[in-house]
């Protein structure tokens, strides 16, 4: 198969015309009716068709005996049923023309049943059929309105990508984003990769208009140089954070036992990781942090970065960890310090970290923030609300965002303290600005873009 | 003044047997009606005296006009009026018999008014009274239901106590312990230190049974030799952790102008805690997730540590992370292996980690932690939980904590997923189990548990 038909075939994956799902169930706990109802219930806009024989309706659609009985096309087939079965419905997707075949089922190579995969595969292959999976929860596209998952329903739509090797991780995230406020474009379980594996879905995510950074769990790639390939091309498109488990001795050997892949030198990843351009974060939370300020869609100019804060501690830390991570906290020239003093008390600091006190309302924040961010001397601007009785944080919030969207450039925010300062963070992520918990992680997201832009413009991202 | 006396002086500020209010006010959002309130709200139990000239009762109580007109004994003097009439007040707190005021009053020494700062010391000296701040938000006890802040009314009991340097950052941590389910032993914001510094406080929370864990959040101490000293002698008592910022360059700068304290050269301070047996947080997240699994009060006896994960991903991240920071992850002994496999379905996993797979339940949960704990061969427990459809967090929470409850040895758990993840989360945390939502933050934080046990045993904690 050539590279274009290949990509072409993707389409399907994410924005198929019509749905089968081999498997569906009337029984809520059963995958296939967990996921059958979060296809329809999410609201996806194409042809439903549930399919197994034992039933004549299913969550109120009519259900066929097989795929080759349904009335009209099928684009994609979502396969929930046991393992030995999934060759001979592949081959019967395969003949009713359906482009690809999610397959959920487990019971392949993870567990040893590496010819059964084989089948698998050359039932789809006789089709020219792309295959996601086997062993996956599912994929999710937000544009579309399709959660073809059996993970929690109401993903929320955004633009980021998300990769994951594994099932019961991926899904935990998924619920993690949503209470998180954390917005996806997309979500695919690769599972064993038995077809479609990171570099296909690199390829086709980052010409994804809809999609701003991908992230990927990963626990090995098959093909390196596939990889490093793929991940050179995409990474000149847009940022890719990579989280990949098994670092240490023993996480080599539980990742190969996991997924079978074959999780190979540490090093040598860390090496494909650096000259494909691709971010590599070192933790579950870290990755999300930088994904969501990559979501933003903004790119830094450089590294010239102020903080404006309320609180003298959170500025100090802060600080220090843009510093420590190659933030350049300017100076602010004069006319910019005297703009920055119509904002705070006689007491405050016009320097950086800009302190507006802790009587900072949303006026001043939203003064000051805007101030640093229409002057030229200022690429980046790190704000930095801690609670305080007399102020209201998601005024505050919607004061910041205000101010970032008159602007392209990056803004960061932090918002501590209780209940009010995290329904303020979740307002701001649901506009747009990356928002974190705290001076630590709001310093570091920023540094994720610096660096981004760095290695974009070194010509490291994408050789 | 000798250091008994001195010490003792101390109970007066976390134990008070009454408090005057100077500047205590009926208009909400004062900051004398706000920590008279929560004085009030929180259950304090000792007598409670208003004072203010203007006001005859204040929040249903009495009020004197000067403290001088209180008819009972004044155990302690919280101070929140304008900064020029402090002096006096103290003065005249001194002579009603306080052991201790409480100076929420700032525009002393941070501003450039030292003068009147040593006023205050002179004022309070002359009766042997000891001074908090001023400077601050306040001081909380929690075994003594004393909240004397101005920062949120609900602080959780627990073994934690939290001394900042810093006014907004230890308010806006203050509502996120809540929201968190983080329980506080004390909480002193210790301002411009002119009198209680560290060294006090290290002393008094070091011999207080309720407090099991001491977290500073400190931009500079003055005496260095007495920290040391104070510090050396605190962590051979309990844990010590300290954040400390202004390492980097600006930072140390912008410390000095926050709150005027010499910040000095981060490698100093870094060789002092090196060498007074303090663990040096780098965050504040990390901070508190350490202290969390510190309050538990689990001491572990080596390093020897088994996971036990629904979710392979998980077991491989954090596999990773205990690897990096020096768990010592064992292969389970055959009769060990033998009992977890009675928690698992053929494709689980009985090596380290232990993967009970997805369908794990909260009876294999409690189950495989019981096994592990109750085996010579495990030092540690590190429990990883994914959220499924099919399971429930808060049930599996309780049989963890079940489990840990029959042993000694220190656990942590991740709960990972969405809204109920988060309320098993703090299920877990009440029940003095230290709880977290991703895989590295629970390993690193069972690691410090771990490096403080090391630092005990090689002496360095206390020397």
């Amino acid at each position: 198969m050539d590279e274009t038909s290949r990509r072409g075939d993707l389409d399907a994956l994410f924005r198929p015309r019509s749905i089968a799902v081999i498997g569906a169930s009337s029984n809520p706990g059963k995958i296939g009716h967990e996921i059958l109802r979060n296809i329809i219930e999410y609201g996806y806009g194409g042809e439903i068709y549930p399919v197994n024989p034992k039933h004549d309706s299913v969550l109120g659609l009519k259900c066929y005996p097989t795929v080759l009985d349904v009335p009209g096309d099928v684009d994609m087939g979502v396969v929930a049923i046991p393992a030995a079965y999934v060759p001979q419905v592949v081959d019967q997707l395969g003949a009713k023309g359906a482009k690809v075949a999610v397959v959920i089922s487990s019971g392949f190579s993870e567990v040893g049943e590496v010819e059964l995969e084989e089948r698998l595969l050359r039932a789809a292959g006789k089709w020219g059929m792309r295959v996601l999976g086997p062993n996956i929860f599912g994929v999710a596209y937000t544009p579309g309105r399709l959660n073809a998952t059996f993970g929690p329903r109401d993903v929320l739509p955004g633009s980021i990508a998300f990769i994951t090797q594994s099932g019961a991780l991926g899904i935990a995230l998924m619920g993690w984003t949503i209470t998180e406020g954390i917005g996806l474009s997309a979500l695919v379980s690769v599972g064993n990769k038995s077809d479609v594996d990171d570099d296909d879905l690199l390829g086709w995510l980052s010409r994804d208009p809809e999609t701003r950074v991908i992230l990927i769990y990963m626990e090995g790639v098959k093909e390196g140089r596939e990889f490093l390939e793929a991940a050179s091309a995409a990474s000149r498109e847009k940022p890719i954070v990579v989280i990949k488990a098994g670092r240490s001795e023993r996480g080599v050997k539980a990742a190969s036992s996991h997924t079978g892949s074959l999780a190979g030198s540490d090093r040598v990843y860390d090496a494909v990781f650096r000259q494909s351009g691709v971010l590599r974060a070192y933790s579950v939370e870290q990755a999300f942090d930088w994904a969501m300020a990559f979501a933003s869609g903004r790119v830094p100019r450089g590294d010239r970065t102020v903080i404006v804060t309320n609180g003298g501690g959170a500025g100090v830390l802060a600080t220090d960890a843009a510093e420590m991570c190659g933030l350049r906290l300017i100076d602010p020239p004069p006319d910019l310090a005297a703009e920055f003093r119509r904002y705070m008390p006689p007491f405050g600091s016009a320097k950086n970290p800009v302190d507006l006190t802790g009587q900072a309302s949303a006026r001043e924040f939203e003064g000051a923030v805007a101030a640093a961010l229409s002057h030229d001397s200022v690429d980046n601007v790190l704000v930095l609300y801690c609670e305080t009785a007399v102020t209201d944080p998601e005024e505050i919030a919607a004061a910041v965002a205000r101010a970032a969207g008159e602007s392209d450039k990056p803004v960061a925010a932090m918002m501590m303290g209780g209940e009010r300062s995290v329904r303020a963070m979740r307002l701001l992520r649901s506009r747009g600005v990356p928002a974190y918990p705290t001076p630590e992680r709001t310093a570091e997201s920023l540094c994720a873009l610096v660096r981004y832009r760095e290695l974009r413009d070194r010509g490291s991202a994408g050789v």
